[in-house]
């Protein structure tokens, strides 16, 4: 990617952080601006070299960027890209790292003026972890980014975003915000919804007894409470149908068990197993862990 | 502990391989015999050091035990314990490493004589992959043990049976067989079923889009198919009833975004993260990762 001049990063957290963290490690960039909320967090990221400069107010901190970086959670990306679009020079480019697209990108082609300088994206990386203080430089790397452009995206801005996402070390993917957020209700919100109903299933005092499998299909519980309502919310209708499949897979699994089928508990289990093993067998190499 | 005499493994996996090698590691054995059915798996054990001696004569690989361990699949044990009772000194301990533990327990106390050496354990260590050749020394360091004494166990093989646990590394617990099993349906059963059933769930074009949450929450259905057949299929009560605490906590889920209740799917959500909390606050510190 050509080096930058200015790039904006709105909402500094993990996601915000860790592109701030990138752009600067990388050099690809002349400048990091975060914009936030909380004067003191972001200050703290500015002493921790996650960005260069800070500001609280968003017309400000976006004045001069050739590159605007939406990182607010879910329900707060639309006013965000039509203040950053307001806000920023006529030829910037405005992206953002939403974990749902179609409503973000249907809403914003009503605003002609915001929408022609946006591209929804989505990196496929974060954490249970919440703030700047867990961002890594290294986040990005060989991790999906999925944009979705739509026939109103600008090729210019398509072309922009494509040398932005992939210069921070993202494989690309392009689709349409429905598919993307169609697909992500099964890849990503499911097994989210999927760790907080486990975790909530084990009365307290058997945590004792709970381990590995325990452990790993509960770790995204963790993570933020309003950042994950809004995702199922923004996402009803496909999260629903990603859930109505799984319901069916547990029926098919208790049925099994409940008649005490060998057969058709081990044919159950080994579709699970080879698909868990077409997963890991396309995993980049530095993925393959444990 | 005091050292050991001869120790017997009867199936040299991953846990009868783990144990082999922190017996040898630790020095509390003056010898470690691998019993099998594979005569050239339990060679390249013994040639990795994993065990001294190799049979695949279990009469023969007990003969002169002081302790014997059975770490065969669940569907085995019984007649594996028998087996072991049998052509061991009368002095013998025999123990087992099985997931479950009702059933082994109740009908082993159907051979009084097979039943006055054995003390029912699990020790709560493991892993998707199978064989010894990813055995490790520290697999039971810090690990809660499971020991499921009756009425009708000796004190003087549960005071040794707790000794041979202990020594491995692992921290005791004890209860009945049927509440250990009641525990383990939610604790570890569960999260295997639920791994199967997530992994099944997402068509395996859309595998590339699956990050963080869909790796971790799948991990365990990696595992070996026959092996948690039988476990199912052994703790099928118990695992029935976990299923269903877990289908309504589901249903509730899906009420709530049916009906788009912010403060609903919060307040479930946040039900999940506490638990999940509570969890990683009690882990031992080497095991608080990520």
């Amino acid at each position: 990617m050509v080096r930058l001049g200015t790039v904006s990063i709105v909402g500094v957290g993990l996601i915000g952080g860790s592109i701030g963290l990138a752009l600067r490690s990388r050099g690809l960039a002349s400048k990091v601006v975060g914009v936030g909320r909380d004067a003191r967090t972001l200050e703290q990221a500015r002493v921790r070299g996650v960005i260069d400069q800070a500001t609280t107010d968003l017309a400000t901190g976006v004045g001069e960027a050739e590159v605007v970086v939406v990182c607010t959670p879910v329900g707060r990306i639309l006013q965000d890209v039509r203040g950053a679009a307001e806000a920023a020079p006529a030829s910037a480019l405005v992206t953002d790292a939403g974990s749902t697209k179609r409503q973000i990108v249907e809403s914003l082609e009503r605003y002609p003026a915001a929408s022609a300088l946006f591209v929804g994206a989505h990196p496929l990386a974060g954490s249970e972890r919440s703030g700047s203080t867990h961002a890594r430089a290294d986040l990005f790397e060989d991790r999906v980014c999925v944009l979705t452009p739509t026939p109103r995206t600008s090729r210019d801005r398509l072309e922009r975003a494509r040398s932005f996402w992939s210069g921070l070390g993202c494989r690309l993917l392009e689709m349409t915000p429905v598919e993307h957020d169609e697909v992500l209700a099964y890849t990503s919100h499911l097994p989210h919804a999927l760790a907080a109903a486990l975790a909530s299933s084990i009365p307290p005092e058997w945590l004792e007894l709970a381990a590995g499998a325990f452990r790993d299909g509960t770790r995204v519980a963790g993570a933020d409470t309003a950042l994950w309502t809004a995702i199922f919310r923004d996402n009803r209708g496909p999260l629903l149908k990603a859930l109505g499949t799984f319901q069916d897979r547990i029926a098919a699994f208790k049925y099994a068990v409940m008649t005490d089928d060998d057969d058709a508990i081990r044919r159950w289990w080994d579709e699970g197993r080879q698909r868990r093993e077409l997963f890991e067998s396309r995993q980049p190499p530095n993925e393959k862990v444990r």
